[in-house]
Order: C-alpha cells, then sequence, then structure tokens
C-alpha cells in the first residue's frame, strides 16, 4: 500500500473550474492528509486561488497549462485539440506515468471518457470500459454500473462488469463477497434479453469467489438495495439513473410546494425544519457525487460537471478509497479468478 | 360513438379477484353512468358480491366461468388451459366478437398480453404490441411506451410507437398534436443506439399531422414532462418506469423517518398533515393505473394486479375513456397519415 495517495487533479474541469475545485480538494485533505495533489491547470487562474489555500498549497504540486476541455466539445475535438496538452490530458498521462494513483475531472465526459481510453488503455480482458455510480438506497448504498459508457452488452462483457462492480464494492462497503444482480425486466428466468439469460445462466452456474450472484432485479429492486452490485448495459443503466434522478427532483419540487400550501403547513415544516434538513442530506445528490471508470489500466474518477466543493470533495474522497483499498489489485483478482472461470464456460458454451 | 360504453371485465383477475374488482367497477359506474358491464367469472363467487351492489348488478350481465388464469402461471401455460374459456379469454373474446367495446383485466401480465394477441390479432402494419403508461410529470401526465410488451425496437417499431403514443394522448389530454420525444442517453445527435438515431432522423424530417417531433430526451425529461409521449423499447421502459416506482417509495420512506425523529419534527407533522395528505394523493399509484395494450385489433387495459377497488376504478375509468374518445380511430388515423410516410421514408432510406 502506497504510503501516500497521490491525486491528479483537472483543475480547470467542470462548470465553475479552480474557484471550486481547489476549495474541494481543500475540503478533502482535511479528510485524509495523507493525500498529495498533482494539480494541472493555468497558473494564472490556479495560483491566486491556491495562493488563499495555504494547506492545500503546501499538499499540492501545480504543473501550468493554459489548454483546457471545454464542456460541449465532442471528444474527438476534444482530442484534436486537447491531446498531450490539456489539464484533463495531463492527469490522466500522470496516472499513466505512475506519478500519480488515481486522476479526478469533473470535465466533459465524453472527453475524460475517450481521452481515458486512448491514454490509459484497457485492462486485460476487458474490451470495453465502463462508468459505476452510487447509488442511495433503504439499505445504505449499491454500486451500479454500467451507467453509460457503452451501448448494448454481450454476456462476456455483462460477466466483465459483475467482476469489476463487485471489486469496486469490496473496496467501498468492505465487504468480501458483495452480492451482484443482473437488472431485467421480470424476475422469470425466460423474460429478458437473450445476452442478459446468457449472462444469468453462466452466473447462476458458476461459484465467483469474489461475489455472490443473486439473480434477476427490476428497476425497483436497485433502490430497495436489494443487491450490493446491479449490473447492466449502457443505455438502460443511464436511463435508469436518469429516470431515478428526475423522480427525486418531482418528488422534492412536490413537498416543498405542499408545505407551502397553507399557513399550518408552512408552520408545521418549521417545526420540521430539522427533520426536513435530514432528508435533503439523505438525498443531497452531492455525496454521492463521482462516477468511476472501471476497466481501464489505472483508476479515474468523473466529479459533475455542476458540483460545488462540498460535490468535488466527495469524489476525490472515492478517488481516495480506490486506491487506499486498491480497486485496480481486486478488480485484477476479481478477473483473474472469476472471468477466468466464466470465459471458459462462455467458450464451452458456444460450441454446444 | 356508441351510445353505452360496453366494458368486458375480467372478475377474477389480480391478486384479489371479485371483492376488489366488482366494488371498484361499482365506483366507475357513478362516474360514468352509461358504462355496460359484461362480467367473467365464477358465478358462485361472483353472485354473491353482486347481489350487494345493486346499482353494478343492474348495469351487469354474469357471464359463468370456472377457469381463472392464476397470476404466476407462463403465458403458454395459461393459453393451453385457459384458451376458449377462462374469464381472461372470454373478456377479450366479448371484443373480438363486438360485444363488448374494452376488455379490462387486472391479471397475470404475460399471459394476458400471450391472449390478446392470439385472439385479438395485430392493427395492420403493426408488427408487436405496446403496453403504454400514464406517468406523472412535474407539468402533469404523460404517456411513455412501450414499458415491457416486447423487447428491442427498430426505427419502424419506434414509429409506430409514436403514432400509437399519441393517439393515445390525444385521447387523454385532448390535445390536437402531442409532442414527442424519444428516450435516448445524451442529448446531442450523436449518440445512442443505432436504430433510435435512425428513427430520430426519419422523426426530424418528416412532418406528421397528428403528433409534433421534439427530439431527444433523457430519463430526468419524463418526470420534467417535458413531452406529452416518451417513445421507448420495452426494456429500458420498463427498467424506467420499474426505477422510477422504486425512487419514489424510497424517497416516501425517508419522509416518513424524517417525520418521525423528534416530538417537533411529529407536531410539524400533524400541522401539515392536510398538506401530506395532498402530496400522498399527487403520488398516489392508484390514481395513474392501467396500463394500455397498443396495437391490438381492439382495447385492452391492464390493471395492477395488487390494486384495490380505487385502482380498478381508475383502471376501468382509463378504458372508458379509450372508448369513448375513439382510441383505436385515432391510431387508425395516426398509422394511415404519419406511418405511411415515415415508411415511405423508411424504404427509400433503405435504398441510399
Amino acid at each position: 500500500m502506497p504510503d501516500k495517495v497521490r491525486i491528479a487533479l483537472d483543475v480547470m474541469g467542470g462548470d465553475h473550474g479552480a474557484p471550486v475545485v481547489l476549495p474541494g480538494a481543500d475540503i478533502s485533505l482535511t479528510r485524509h492528509p495523507d493525500i498529495e495533489f498533482l494539480l494541472f491547470g493555468d497558473s494564472t487562474v490556479v495560483q491566486p486561488v491556491l495562493d488563499r489555500l495555504p494547506r492545500l498549497k503546501a499538499a499540492s504540486r501545480l504543473v501550468h497549462t493554459d489548454v483546457a476541455i471545454r464542456m460541449d466539445d465532442k471528444p474527438s475535438q476534444a482530442l484534436r485539440y486537447g491531446r498531450w496538452k490539456s489539464s484533463m490530458w495531463l492527469a490522466l498521462d500522470a496516472v499513466k506515468k505512475g506519478e500519480a494513483d488515481v486522476a479526478v475531472s469533473a470535465g466533459n465526459t465524453g472527453a475524460l471518457m475517450a481521452m481515458s481510453r486512448f491514454n490509459l488503455k484497457m485492462l486485460p480482458g476487458i474490451d470495453r470500459p465502463a462508468i459505476a455510480a452510487i447509488w442511495p438506497t433503504l439499505k445504505g448504498e449499491s454500486v451500479v454500473l454500467d451507467v453509460g459508457a457503452s451501448i448494448g452488452a454481450d454476456e462476456a462483457h455483462l460477466i466483465n462488469l459483475a467482476a469489476m462492480g463487485s471489486a469496486m464494492a469490496r473496496v467501498l462497503f468492505d465487504i468480501e463477497r458483495p452480492t451482484v444482480g443482473l437488472l431485467n425486466i421480470g424476475v422469470e428466468e425466460v423474460k429478458g434479453l437473450e445476452q442478459v439469460r446468457e449472462a444469468g445462466r453462466i452466473l447462476r452456474e458458476t461459484r465467483f469467489p469474489d461475489f455472490a450472484y443473486h439473480g434477476f432485479v427490476e428497476g425497483d429492486d436497485i433502490g430497495k438495495g436489494v443487491v450490493d452490485v446491479v449490473v447492466t448495459e449502457g443505455f438502460a443503466g443511464n436511463i435508469a439513473l436518469k429516470t431515478a434522478e428526475g423522480t427525486a427532483h418531482q418528488f422534492a419540487s412536490y413537498l416543498r410546494a405542499a408545505m407551502n400550501r397553507t399557513w399550518a403547513s408552512r408552520l408545521g415544516y418549521l417545526l420540521a425544519v430539522q427533520a426536513f434538513n435530514a432528508l435533503r442530506e439523505k438525498l443531497d445528490p452531492r455525496k454521492s457525487n463521482g462516477g468511476v471508470f472501471l476497466g481501464l489500466n489505472g483508476i479515474v474518477i468523473k466529479s459533475h460537471g455542476g458540483s460545488d466543493a462540498e460535490g468535488t470533495a466527495s469524489a476525490i474522497d472515492m478517488g481516495y478509497d480506490m486506491v487506499r483499498y486498491e480497486l485496480l489489485a481486486k478488480i485484477g483478482h476479481a478477473m483473474a479468478g472469476d472471468i477466468h472461470t466464466a470465459t471458459e464456460k462462455l467458450a464451452s458454451g458456444a460450441g454446444s
């Protein structure tokens, strides 16, 4: 285990850049004094902010670049003008060169994914990357993946997702053998996509040392926390994530409107304001900010573009945990054992 | 327009059967005195309940059958023992024979879909059925389809869904040209599945008299009510629907827990109880109970298996509206105009 956790931070990423990203890093540093930051960004913008944060400044090294990826560029555009020299690229490059343990960026998701693939390359045995999200549930939290890195998934990719997601759940939740569910419609074995059914068959018939296969789960099982890891391909996963966000937003709007309806409800609100604050805290999207890019030769955390300092700190905390509790080694372990077994199954199944 | 709306009711469907279905029918009858019911079920069970509901009894004719489809049977099993004689089949058959205008059942979804296809057959030009749901939004309600009738959809099916869903929105919301969005991940034209992109291109380039194409929408746009009709294939649609249900349930649990936390919050709750009741009413799943099977030669409404009488009444109300405001004629109109145009586009596109 490394002595320090070295975090490469794209200071120019996100809607706000340095004025939000650096205070976020400072918050995370108070929680994890063993972080060392490598900051990438335009020093004329970054240095003045950094000068006001002496603790962070003492734990950081700033690398200047005046190229920053714009939030609305297509990945191909971003690669064209930002490769080799943008703050995003340089943060990833620090991970590649072994100068940092993890890269964190609130920049353009598509560009970050494209650059991550291009620079870090995929782990052996994994063709396509995935984005894993932390999903608050009635029981605590679950890992849900893929929430939008790639569309469609064959059975081999779904099994890779199970292995990677459970490695992440082991890191986050400190459980030896997380439970894994395959997202499907209907719990009968007969239903669902061919690839999902086939992946379900292999997962059911194989014993994986690093996770326990639960079976199919449906959309409403995610929020119930039925399993630690929910596996799905990126199209359905992204729609599930966004739909849940939309529903939470809708509920909060209704609640606000309801509490403003009469003088009694307004007074009731005042009396219960602590309870409402606790509820708001529970639903605070900043708490579960940070998608983890999985399948790459290195750890990359995507923070939400609109995050404030607290949200940025959550994303950095997540990066810290992934390094401290050795995500990559755990993925490697799962891939060596589990996936090897599953791949053999797939190969023998293909011949039958 | 028919003088009476004739509703064929599968009295044995759902988790509770006659003791819930008949009181539900009675509630709906008070709202729509021009309903005539054709009831299908075991008269030894149904008759005693019906005898206690004189108003409903006067507006109904009971057809006895002692075969009922079980809630957990596979569609193939249900077809084997229930064809020609189960209460579910007979309700559908009444629609086929023109003795009823719509069939309503709270029975097993898979069996109901299989029997509907087998008995009623598909509308000309439509290969596969769809299930449309009413989705409560911040602006009111939207139609979302397909929420699970079939998995995967090519561009032609997506365009059929747009036509059928907008016909339903015209019936429900009384708007001449509903807006239609295609569910996708990311709003950039470059993203998403090939079929979704291609359907988007055709919808964008064609002018449909019966609906206005809005463009791509994401999961969180559904709850915002960005469009009147959200079109997606059944796998993603079902996951979106179930995930939203799960999130709403989760939010309600958190809220209950928060309001029980301290004496002040409990007192606040008491003061605001009317506001909470209004909120509960807003979120009441019974209000939007009832999926509509689309694409068939007849109207079939699926009520939720666990519905109570109020929920059943909502499903029957929906069936009533679909008949009264001529859903099938509107679908026919949309299919004749819109789909003809789109199909020509597809044919010419295939040659390019």
